[in-house]
């Protein structure tokens, strides 16, 4: 295991959630516990009948502040699902007060019906909830191209309604979740300037549903006070920084959707620039990177989890080359069977460098130096096989050589992150195997 | 099995080798073996000691005829080997007259050292071959990151100089290949207006060898006379046509190679623009895109190839889906699985085609309509999974919907098409537990 992080938190009621050692936790976060949510929310979650193990499949998340601030993020498909397009164009993104998910049922590939399905599940949200209709993001995540039971999922909303209570957040956590493993949720106290204030995320990851594909959904709360801009701001650059930076198998959810409420009911006000501001947005970056660290861990059946950082004169071919490496099949293959190849890694390279000029890679894994100016360095391949047994191996990429630098500065310009899944029998198994 | 093709070969030496129903066979083809180098070549393959098995390791191949012509595609990788790059650079593509091959070491990710060695093999096969330096082309495949053993390699070269033979080409076969699981390579005659003459290829697909990645290679030799526009045409063309559209694991290998070498001994001339120029393309086109579709076959245990013909108003959006669609995880699973699932068809176009506005996507799998307008069409599932369980499965995807057109005038603009292999638990165990 590697060493606590430097910054971890002060308090230990959940001393595993944050247990990266690619998060770091900021002094801000007094407290971390594996649930609870913020002052001004309620939420539910019940069993309606789309699952069928009659699991909790519907799931409401309400702000009783009518002031809250919200913002919101979705996935770029062009094949987008209609809860998802609804709410992006039905909706105000800015001031949402209630979130409905429906789960085992993703209401995608489902044409002009779906958009009308989607449309009725957001008015039955909004009458259980008391709010109105475009304060309502509809959700939706399981079996694609089967038409969402309106003959179930109406009354559940509204048994949903009555089941609301301030600490309904686990119900709500187990009705957005498909075949995830393990709850990815957490709520932390953070210090301000002002006072104490929560934040709570919770979010559902890459399992898979029939013949389904992954959907990604996170929502996160909080009690501070927030302009909406603040709320936007701090969502978009977090968001950026962890759920855009994981892939489980490279492939884009129709459904994807990340929301952030802010309540307000602490009574902190986070002034846009302040310190205050910071602090919240560096706790909220940390709590979104352990969680987009735990998707990527529970992704398909993965044993391990793979961390590329790509160094280089050029910013979006660093883009390219860490997204190919942590899509490579080759790549997540080496990383499942603990082999420390680095010569996938200079192919993965190659294959988004424009050759035939020839490109020096550079190559660390675990920290361990193996290849400089593409050629192989002498190194301990024993020791190295042991470094990349554990649950998280670390690859450094350079492209290209190092300017002239001063003493202390980087040597290159560009950096990028990719956090990837392995690629194993499970994946196999959860995608060929049991889809019908 | 798919009824035969209506242009199969009128002779059946080999009946088995153009099995592909995505493989049109044109009526020049006059005769079909599985061996038979064209008239003005000798090759020979030994073994010299790089792979461990104690195999045939390198290979000759050498065209007697001074003038002959040739052409050559390489890799783009930005981190191609060595071999490629001193072939590209210092050799006559249009003249070459020999081609070398190691296998069991790519002699790739060797750094400077590299391109020397690279140069040593070229000069040892142009002394033993009888031509000059500029007149061979160096290849290698198999393990990357070790220096290739060069006590042993020139005295293999040598040996296999000694070796040529005219009936030389099933030894050639067996120095080229690293793990493919049998042979692609056939002989064809064509029937030119000026007289029959000789097409002959073989190719190694994606094989694995230990911390190492595929590589693609393929070698056609004709004793018809070409000029070496011609020639590059042709290959340039069909190359495009069939080791282009394929995919194993959307990976470029650092050492992908394709060389036609024409002798000329037939002493029947192609002329540019003839209709025998048009029959030799044909043929040789059927002839790659069979030698292809085996290569995707063989490639990393797969179960299943399957195609997916793209068709829509944008030519680069048709391409970029196709390429999303055949090298994504989802998709290859369900191939493996037979699992006629065209809701994560829908995913990857979502994925290539940018959102939010709502893409109307059509689906047909082996034939039938399983999706329109984004949206399922009642179609019989089990019927249809009967129709997934064979070895080829074909997709047919549309993009958009189609513009009025005049009565059987082509619904959309642009075509394009990828064959690829599925994605199966031989796969993860050749890449995961059989590397270093």
């Amino acid at each position: 295991m590697p060493d606590p992080s430097p910054g971890a938190p002060k308090t230990d009621e959940t001393p595993s959630f944050f247990r990266s050692r690619w998060v770091e936790v900021p002094d801000s976060v007094v407290a971390v516990a594996d649930r609870g949510l913020p002052r001004g929310f309620r939420a539910a979650g019940v069993a309606a009948g789309i699952k069928p193990s009659g699991g909790t499949d519907v799931a409401l998340l309400v702000c009783d502040e009518p002031d809250a601030v919200s913002a919101a993020r979705f996935t770029r498909s062009g094949t987008a699902a209609p809860p998802v397009l609804v709410t992006r164009q039905e909706s105000r993104l800015d001031a949402l007060r209630a979130v409905v998910v429906t789960s085992g049922n993703a209401n995608a590939g489902t044409g002009r019906d779906g958009f009308e399905t989607a449309r009725q599940v957001r008015a039955a949200a909004a009458r259980a909830a008391g709010v109105a209709e475009d304060e309502v993001a509809v959700c939706a995540t399981g079996v694609i191209g089967v038409p969402l039971p309106m003959d179930v999922v109406p009354q559940g909303v509204a048994a949903a309604g009555e089941a609301l209570r301030p600490d309904g957040d686990d119900d709500f956590r187990r009705g957005i979740e498909t075949t995830d493993l393990f709850p990815k949720t957490a709520s932390v106290t953070v210090r301000l300037d002002g006072g104490d204030v929560t934040l709570h995320a919770v979010c559902k990851g890459a399992g898979m549903i029939q013949p389904s594909f992954a959907t990604m959904l996170c929502f996160v709360t909080t009690d501070a006070q927030l302009d909406a801009e603040t709320a936007d701001l701090l969502l978009g650059v977090c968001v950026k920084r962890s759920f855009d930076r994981i892939s489980v198998d490279g492939q884009l959810s129709t459904s994807d959707t990340a929301v952030l409420i802010a309540s307000g009911a602490s009574g902190v006000a986070v002034a846009s620039g302040s310190p205050d501001e910071q602090r919240l947005g560096l706790a909220l970056d940390a709590l979104l990177r352990q969680l987009a660290v735990l998707i990527a861990k529970d992704g398909e059946g993965a044993r391990r989890v793979g961390r590329v950082v790509v160094r280089g004169p050029d910013g979006p071919a660093c883009e390219r080359v860490a997204r190919q490496i942590a899509n490579s099949p080759l790549v997540k293959t080496a990383l499942y069977g603990g082999d420390p190849n680095w010569g996938r890694i200079v192919q993965a390279v190659g294959a988004v460098i424009p050759g035939p000029a020839f490109t020096p890679v550079g190559v660390r894994i675990e920290g361990v130096e193996v290849c400089r100016d593409g050629q192989e360095v002498v190194f301990d391949p024993d020791a190295l096989a042991t470094l990349v047994s554990g649950p998280e191996v670390d690859y450094e990429v350079t492209i290209g050589r190092p300017e002239g630098t001063a003493a202390g500065a980087p040597a290159f310009a560009n950096e990028t992150e990719v956090l990837f899944s392995d690629l194993g029998h499970e994946y196999v198994t959860l995608n060929a195997e049991y889809t019908t």
